[in-house]
């Protein structure tokens, strides 16, 4: 196992599916490695897994039929407010590629994202995260008391 | 307070300062907020953080007279193994500053931050942050058994 | 495939035995704009064109069968020694997705790229540029005197 | 000398002073370098360069009573529209600081800026650019006719 930090949270390695807000099965979402994405002890920079987390969010918001940039037009911003990450594993450049993996839970106008980050045959853990977002009213500057129908409908359908 | 998360962990903002390795009063190291920072939303992109975060750790080093560069150079890396973030408030181009604070405790090879951005007068808390650190042996790619002493003796001093 | 891995269009590079060592046609590689890449004024920030123009790059390599990585790991570094932009229109976030295309010019140990960021339909041009990499013996720290086999026969037998 | 390209231009390294609308003397803004500026090759990221000479062109205006946020709030932005980098030897991350220098010509609404970037003591060139900005009006999404007289006056007064 990893040589970093070998006690994996199970929660994090086997999220709980029995709560309804919350999808089935992992969305997936392929990144390639790239020497932009690395720092010089020739890995993955640590804070690199981000833009990778966010771009598998609104590739998960694709998927169900929701455009991000569409919401940000009507004035819904969706900022994280909270993030947790544990690195299990370095990634190398020669590593070429990798593969994000999310489960996605709503809680009223927070959405909570379950992270995995793994090989392409899903044999190496390299890191598990969790990312909190919360529904903004762009216009007000405050929280939102709910999120648009659209997402929620179309987040319901897929849980 | 915060519109986006009024709880405060009160373990983040009065942080237990009666361990040993603790350095007993914050860190602190002020960065300017430039368009690189920035999202489309106008402010501070959330990953942008980690970056500040790095900056304020090596700083801190080089406060004790340690250099970052040099430890690496002798075959020790120090990669994050765990962080935790709580976006408190959003920090836009037009605060120009603000403030990194830190405290170190160092628990064998793994080497604890705590953080708080806040404004430079003190009286805005933007975010909370947690990062670990853990000693690698670059050549053997195996978790230190212990850190070089030059560092553990100039942390101890500070602390 | 997944959707979200875009298929790279390599049969869009044409043999032409005629030019010296350059492409007939473009090569295509689609990017998706994510708020990462973004900045306060709500417009790609410039220099994220220098991460995509790179991971063309290295896509238009894994297309004629040269992988990036592996010659890293046999010693051959390809830094950026010239480059130059020019940007004719903002790309917004609500632009989606846009089309990085590139040729390639050999030149003895140089690779000399031009450049095309255009929209999807080819419609918009948002970014011309050009990119000069030199090949680099790591070891040595110095000039190879020609690029390893491998890629001059790689790129001449696309050209 | 440089072992990636020996020869510089001499209009870089000798900028001509002769000009009316040209600071006389090159603005100074040191940088430090941290792990997230670095590549696997142990070096700077080619695109790190973009951010050092945003915050020098953002510090030589804070230098000259223009604070850019202001500017922005006011409706005032002022993208790149060209630029152009040259790079003569590469920073490593022992290299610790570098000094980004840079003089300003106004030529209408475009901001004309040489840049070098230097060793702390000169003896040591790493990098030449050039990048030009353009005045725009935000809210109607063009070319401004003249730059606010605030800006121009501030430069007026240091070239």
């Amino acid at each position: 196992m990893s040589e970093f930090s070998p006690q994996l949270p199970t929660s994090a390695i086997a999220p709980d599916r029995t709560l309804n807000a919350k999808t089935e099965t992992w969305f997936e979402y392929p990144v390639k490695i790239y020497p932009h994405h690395t720092d010089h002890a020739g890995i993955v920079w640590h804070g690199t897994y981000l833009k990778w987390l966010e771009e598998a969010r609104i590739e998960y918001f694709r998927s169900i039929g929701v455009n991000y940039a569409d919401l940000v037009n009507l004035g819904c911003e969706m900022p994280v407010v909270e993030l947790s990450l544990r690195y299990h594993r370095a990634i190398r450049l020669d590593h070429h590629e990798v593969l994000i993996k999310t489960v996605l839970k709503m809680d009223g106008v927070r959405l909570n994202w379950d992270y995995q980050i793994v090989s392409l045959d899903g044999q190496e853990l390299y890191v598990t995260a969790q990312v909190t977002l919360v529904g903004i009213d762009a216009k007000k500057g405050k929280i939102m008391r709910q999120l648009p129908p659209d997402i929620t409908d179309a987040i319901t359908r897929k849980t």
